[in-house]
């Protein structure tokens, strides 16, 4: 597998998008985007826990059990949120109007939303816009897709990567969004993948579940779940290897990069956080058991604690062990290890759950650092697992306080 | 059912208590307190349910078993928390020496330990300590015990009731510290009560668990379980009610004025908390079930993003409809009511799920007030639950992140 330098979601062969302003967004910032596959495609797709689903997401739950998907709409500047049976309404009629430009039955396209809740879409805007961007639909503007899908994110983010399958070409490129709030709404994770491998849709649906587990389900900004985060994934079989219809050794292969893709893309957004200065990872190992391993580095990179230590460029080796402590996982209290790196440079300051003598300063060097890594060892088996998050500064606190 | 004016836990019959210093904290500040009961005493308690308890819990969850539990000697300044064997050696140590100035077998006495974890404490210090203090027991010194405890909460936290059972009259009084951690440590929240009311060992561990989960289990101030948190009462018997053995007219009567007094401790802590400003109260009515009430309420309060918008005295109800959404709870997201008050002041923004016309002016008001009560109908049943907390400030991060 190879990651590809300056290449989108427009460079998977058979995908086009466009990405315009229709006014939502103030000063003229692209704020409409259209993923399409002039093939028919296979789509898989991951919808926020949250109760209080936003309306494009219900409308997608119903649209993704069809087997063809081939069009995914997209507004940034409102989220279409807390907006009741108008919102659904409004909803339905952007993937009708997007149907009707492309020549597709509704129920062959999805929706999503991201911006500010709890205010109705701007209809007059969003359908002459949306009708706009079908028509200027185009293999290089995978870019303006992926700026047109942002809030106040500071940049763009997206990857693409290339790999064989039956000695086949098969690239999968993705684009998302993250969580930052400055103006006065609540953030939103969106991720849309576009790959040309051939693959059942249950096979495809696995295979997504299984890499947004390890990936956007193991970073955390605030410990708010938003209620209109969603990953979607569509596959449109291009590429012409044997269709996958089994966890065989090819779906393996395509989990490898798929997984790649959603973790770089997970990190890109944890890295452009709300106010954050410092990138966290988290990698809990030797645990006993997978969970254990999963929720107690979750636990840790979502603790506002660490976060404020983080910030600071401090970190009480007893504050990560209280955290291990609440977040009920099994570990033995008298038998764990803690190091602190970042890059090259690794101080271990907790052996057997004692205090080692290190040498303060060169800690306090590396706390400075951009990226810091904490590393525990449980020595009580062989799983591990990795988590992400940032900082909690006062910016987070100003932007969220909308001060 | 009386609150007593400018009383605390000495003025409850049979109870003596001291506070001193003996220079575990800087500035001669109150560090080491004794609370003694002269009678036999029945005891019940709660401790942290971090699996990583400090030192003390583990020696007190062993004697707590003993029916009679006469003092009890807490220390301030140091937590002796991720301290390993050396701290239950310590914390035995602190036991043994209390027992046996007050000639009390060493099962009959509880410790307890509050400020920066994973240091040794200073048994220079402690044990002389000890001693001088079990010297100086007294029955006006009350508001000194209630100052040693503290870490650094900048006030003095107590309470007292007076009620009767039976035409005889019943005293409990409690005191109680917060978590705040300006110097580099994490906070713990301990709670003692003390009473002169005859109750069995088994009927007072229920009322205690009962009133501590509807008091200090619906509190956040970040999140962040301790290590040391623990909750004891004390019950000696001299008001000479007839014995409560059951569940009866008389532990009702018990536990409504237990509860009002955890209830305002709890509170107390709350107002004190890490860079607080703003007090805010969350109250879930018309849910479904008392846990998706408890739950619902406590998930709110505990929201960074809320805490954040108390702090800027703005206030999204899409926020708390999304905490809602998130909390996995029990409600219809197309039914609910929310109302925002202070005081006497009090506007409805939603109905029905729907935002309803209000004046903005008046809502700004009223969110720039010092306690801010949330109030949300669920609309579905008729269970209500209460939770608190403080807002998220620039100052909760400088302290947090010992800058």
């Amino acid at each position: 597998m190879k990651q590809l330098k300056n290449k989108t979601i427009t460079d998977v062969p058979g995908f086009l998008a466009s990405g315009i302003s229709i006014g939502i967004k103030e000063d003229n910032k692209k704020d409409l985007c259209i993923i399409y596959s002039k093939y028919k495609a296979t789509a898989a797709a991951v919808f926020t826990t949250n109760k209080m689903k936003a309306a494009p997401l219900l409308v997608d739950i119903e649209n993704i059990k069809n087997y063809n998907t081939q069009a995914i709409v997209i507004n940034s500047g409102n989220a279409n949120s807390c907006t009741g049976y108008e919102g659904i309404d409004n909803a339905t009629k952007m993937i009708a109007t997007a149907a009707q430009c492309l020549n597709l039955s509704p129920s062959e396209v999805l929706v999503a939303s991201t911006g500010t809740l709890a205010k109705q879409l701007p209809m007059n805007l969003i359908i002459p816009g949306i009708k706009t961007a079908c028509n200027n639909l185009e293999s290089g503007t995978g870019f303006d897709a992926a700026e047109a899908i942002l809030s106040t994110d500071t940049k763009i983010k997206t990857i693409a990567v290339e790999f064989q399958i039956d000695n086949m070409k098969v690239t999968i490129a993705g684009i998302t969004k993250g969580s930052t709030m400055i103006h006065p709404d609540m953030g939103t994770t969106l991720c849309f993948i576009v790959t040309d491998i051939n693959i059942s849709k249950n096979i495809l649906q696995a295979a997504l579940k299984k890499c947004i587990d390890k990936s956007y389900n193991m970073i955390s900004i605030d410990g708010d779940t938003s209620t209109n985060d969603m990953a979607v994934i569509l596959a449109n079989g291009s590429s012409l290897n044997k269709i996958i219809a089994s966890f065989d050794e090819s779906y393996d292969t395509f989990c490898e990069a798929l997984s790649f893709v959603t973790t770089e893309l997970a990190k890109m957004i944890v890295k452009d956080g709300e106010g954050a200065t410092k990138f966290i990872e988290v990698e809990v190992t030797n645990a006993k058991t997978a969970y254990d391993a999963k929720v107690g580095a979750k636990a840790i990179v979502s603790s506002n604690l660490i976060k404020c230590e983080c910030f600071g460029s401090s970190m009480k080796w007893s504050t990560i062990a209280c955290v291990l402590g609440y977040s009920n996982i099994e570990f033995n209290e008298n038998d764990f290890d803690i190091s602190i790196m970042s890059g090259e440079n690794n101080i271990k300051i907790v052996e057997k759950a004692q205090e080692l003598q290190f040498n303060e300063e060169f800690l306090n060097f590396i706390l400075s650092q951009d990226c810091i890594k904490i590393l525990i060892s449980l020595n009580l088996g062989k799983e591990k697992a990795t988590a992400w998050g940032c900082d909690l500064t006062y910016d987070y606190v100003k932007a969220n306080g909308y001060l």
